[in-house]
C-alpha cells in the first residue's frame, strides 16, 4: 500500500507531495483509498464535502473510527496523513487475520483538505463535518487562483448544495487518529496525544506607497517590505522568548516588480503555544512590534485571523486507555493542527496516536519515519482498535 | 493623442499600467505608434528585436534620433516612457507648423522592454541593438511563466533569428530622450541631464530546511525569511548610510505555506548609488550582513550579479549646446535608468531632457506631471531637435 500510494502527486524534481484539496492529485489518491476498501468489502460512506468512512463490521451502530487524511501541503512529505489512512487499512487487515469479530463498527476514514493548502482553511473537511464552519462560509472560500470551494466540488461532481454538517459524525462513536510526529518529542516507536496547542492563522496586510526603485530617496519612502521585514524578525524573537512557535511562511508582494517600491505585501502568520493565554499574547507582542515600525515606516498595518482554534486536551480517560492498551507508552503534547481536534472539540471521544519521527521534519519531503515504527504503529493501532470494539 | 494612449494597458482596479514587452496591450501601444507614424508619413524602420524609428526628412543619411518607450514597469505610471514618445510626435507637429526643414533626418524611436518588467533585463531592446547584450543570451531569457524571448517574439510573428546589433543605430547621429522626472530633483518645468547613475540588479538565494511551522523548535530551524528579512532592513540601512538606494521589491518563496518554514525565498535587489565605487562597496556591505545572518541561521546565501550597468556621464559639450538653446535649464542626474545610457555607452553622442515631477512618485499610478510642464517639454524638444538638425 506505502508503495503504490507514495507515487501519487510527487513532484518529481523537489520529491514532495502536492496534493491541495479536489486537484487531480489528490482525486488520484481518493480512488486509490476507495479501491483498496473495495477490495476489503468495506462499506463506504459519504458526506456532503467529500469526508468517507469506509466500515467493517455490524452496520447502522455507532462505532470506532480512525483514519487521518490524504491531501498534503505544498510540497510535504508522504507520513503526514496517508501514514494514518495506510496504517488504518493495514489495522484491519490484521484484526481479520487473527479472526477479530468486532461488536461494533470500525471505521476507516479518510476526511478531505486538512492541511488547508489550496483554501488556506486548516481541518476543511472536520470542520464542516462538525458543523463548526458553516456551508455558506466553507463554499465561498477561495484558493490561489481566485476558484471557489464551490466552483471546486463541482469541477469535482460534487453538487455544493449536500454540504454541511455530517451525518458521518452519528456514527462516530470514538475516533482515533494515528499521525506521524511532527517534532523530536517521542523517542519511543508509539506515543499518546495528551493536547493540541492552541493555533492561531492571521492574515497581516502591510500598505505602503509604490514607487521608482531608484530615484526615490529612502527617507521619502513608505515601503511596506520594511515593516514587514521587521515583523517577520519580532515573530521569532517573540516566540522564543514565550517557548511558541511563530513562522511567516507565505508572501504576496504588489506589484513584486524588481525596480519598484512595493505599495503592498501580504504575509500569513501561523502561530503556536501551550496555551490560549500565551497565543494571544504572543499575537499581541508581534502586532505591538510591526505596528511601532509602521508608524516609523508611515505604512499601515491590517491584522485579520483567518483560523484560531483553541487548546485542544484530550479526554484524560480515553487516553489512560491507550497508555494502559500500549503497556505505558509516552504522552506528548503536538503543536500541529489535526481533525482530531475538530472532532474531540465537537464532543466526540478523541484520541491520538504518534509514530516515532527521527529527525522531528514534516512539512517537507525530508519527512521520515522508520519503517519499524510505522509497523509498531500499526500493531498498537490493531491493538486499540480490538480494545474499544471488543 | 495622450487621451488616445493612456487607456492602453490601464488595470481598472489600481490604474497602474500593465505593458510588459511582447504583451497584448504593450502591442496595442505599438500599433497605436505605427498608426500615428503612418497619419503623419513618417518612413517607419524596424530592428530585429522589434525597436522602431519613424523617419522625417533626408533619407538614408545619419540623423537624430529622439522618443523612448511604450512598455512599463507591472502597475507604472501613464509618463515613463510614453511622454518621450508622445512629445517626440508632437514636436515634430510643431517643427512642421513652423515650416521647419531638417537638413538631417528626424528619428522618433520606440525601443522595446525598457522597464526589463517581463524578461527581467532592462533596456532589453537597446541593449540588443548596441550589441552588448548578445543576442543568444537575451533570446533564453525567460519572463515569471517560463516563456522565452525567442517564444515570444515567435508568438509575435517576429523570426528570432533576426535578433542582434541594430542597423538602426547606423543613422543615429545623435540621440535625444525626453522623459518625465523620476525623483524630486527638478523645480524647473524642464531640465538637462548630466549623468544616470550606476544601477545593479542582483538575486539573493536564500536556502534553509522546509519544516513544519507548529512542531519545529525555533531554535532547530534554519528558516531563509529570517535571513532574508534581516537583509531587507539592512539594504535599508546601508543605502541610506551611502546616500544610495537599495530596494528589494521582488520576491518568491517555496513552497509558500502558511503552516511550512520556507525551504527557501529568492529576492532581487535593486541598488544604486552616485558612482561606481559607492554601489560596490553598498552592495558589499549588505551581502556581509546577510552572509553573517545567514551563518546565524544556519541558512545559505547565493548572490548572482542579473544585471549591473556602469555610471553614465553624458557628454558635457552637447549637453550645454542643449542648456543653452534652452536659455539656462537646470542640469540633473538621474537615479533611472534609460536606452539613453546604453546609447551613450555605446558611443552614440546622446542627451535627456527631463519634464518635472511635482510628487517625485513614480513606478506607481500614482506618477504625475502637469499638463503644462509636459507642454513646456514638447517646446524645449523641438527646439533642441531644430538647433541639431538644422
Amino acid at each position: 500500500m506505502w508503495a503504490a500510494l507514495a507515487a501519487v502527486g510527487r513532484d518529481p524534481d523537489t520529491g514532495g507531495y502536492r496534493r491541495g484539496g479536489w486537484t487531480p492529485t489528490e482525486r488520484e489518491a481518493t480512488h486509490w483509498f476507495l479501491d483498496q476498501c473495495a477490495t476489503r468489502n468495506l462499506t463506504v460512506e459519504s458526506d456532503g464535502i467529500g469526508n468517507l468512512v469506509a466500515w467493517w463490521g455490524p452496520s447502522d451502530a455507532a462505532g470506532v473510527v480512525t483514519g487521518s487524511h490524504l491531501d498534503s501541503v505544498i510540497d510535504g512529505g508522504a507520513f503526514d496523513g496517508p501514514l494514518g489512512v495506510v496504517s488504518a487499512l493495514a489495522a484491519v487487515d490484521l484484526l481479520r487475520a487473527e479472526g477479530f469479530e468486532p461488536s461494533v463498527p470500525i471505521g476507516v476514514g479518510a476526511f478531505v483538505e486538512e492541511e488547508g493548502s489550496r483554501f488556506g482553511m486548516p481541518c476543511l473537511g472536520s470542520r464542516v463535518a462538525a458543523g463548526v464552519l458553516p456551508a455558506s462560509r466553507a463554499l465561498a472560500l477561495k484558493d490561489r487562483s481566485g476558484v471557489s470551494l464551490a466552483a471546486a466540488l463541482e469541477t469535482a461532481g460534487t453538487d455544493p448544495a449536500g454540504v454541511g454538517p455530517s451525518p458521518l459524525l452519528e456514527r462516530m462513536g470514538t475516533f482515533v487518529e494515528l499521525h506521524v510526529e511532527q517534532g523530536r518529542g517521542l523517542t519511543a516507536p508509539v506515543g499518546v496525544a495528551s493536547s493540541i496547542w492552541p493555533h492561531g492563522r492571521y492574515r497581516f496586510t502591510f500598505g505602503g506607497e509604490a514607487n521608482h526603485a531608484g530615484t526615490t530617496l529612502m527617507e521619502d519612502r513608505h515601503d511596506p517590505m520594511l515593516t514587514y521585514a521587521m515583523t517577520a524578525l519580532a515573530a521569532n524573537k517573540q516566540a522564543r522568548l514565550a517557548g511558541a512557535r511563530a513562522t511567516f511562511g507565505r508572501l504576496s508582494v504588489e506589484p513584486n516588480g524588481t525596480n519598484a517600491v512595493p505599495s503592498q505585501v501580504t504575509a500569513w502568520l501561523d502561530a503556536r503555544a501551550a496555551d490560549d493565554a500565551t497565543l494571544e499574547s504572543l499575537l499581541a507582542a508581534i502586532t505591538k512590534q510591526a505596528t511601532e515600525r509602521a508608524e516609523r515606516d508611515g505604512t499601515t498595518l491590517e491584522v485579520v485571523p483567518e483560523s484560531v482554534s483553541p487548546v485542544v486536551d484530550f479526554p484524560a480517560g480515553l487516553r489512560d486507555r491507550l497508555v494502559d492498551v500500549l503497556d505505558g507508552a509516552p504522552v506528548l503534547p503536538t503543536g500541529a493542527g489535526h481533525d482530531a481536534g475538530v472532532f474531540s472539540a465537537a464532543g466526540i471521544p478523541t484520541a491520538m496516536l504518534f509514530v516515532r519521527n527521527p529527525t522531528g521534519i514534516s512539512h517537507s519531503p525530508a519527512e521520515y519515519a522508520e519503517m519499524d515504527d510505522c509497523l509498531a504503529g500499526v500493531d498498537a493501532l490493531a491493538a486499540v482498535l480490538k480494545d474499544l470494539a471488543k
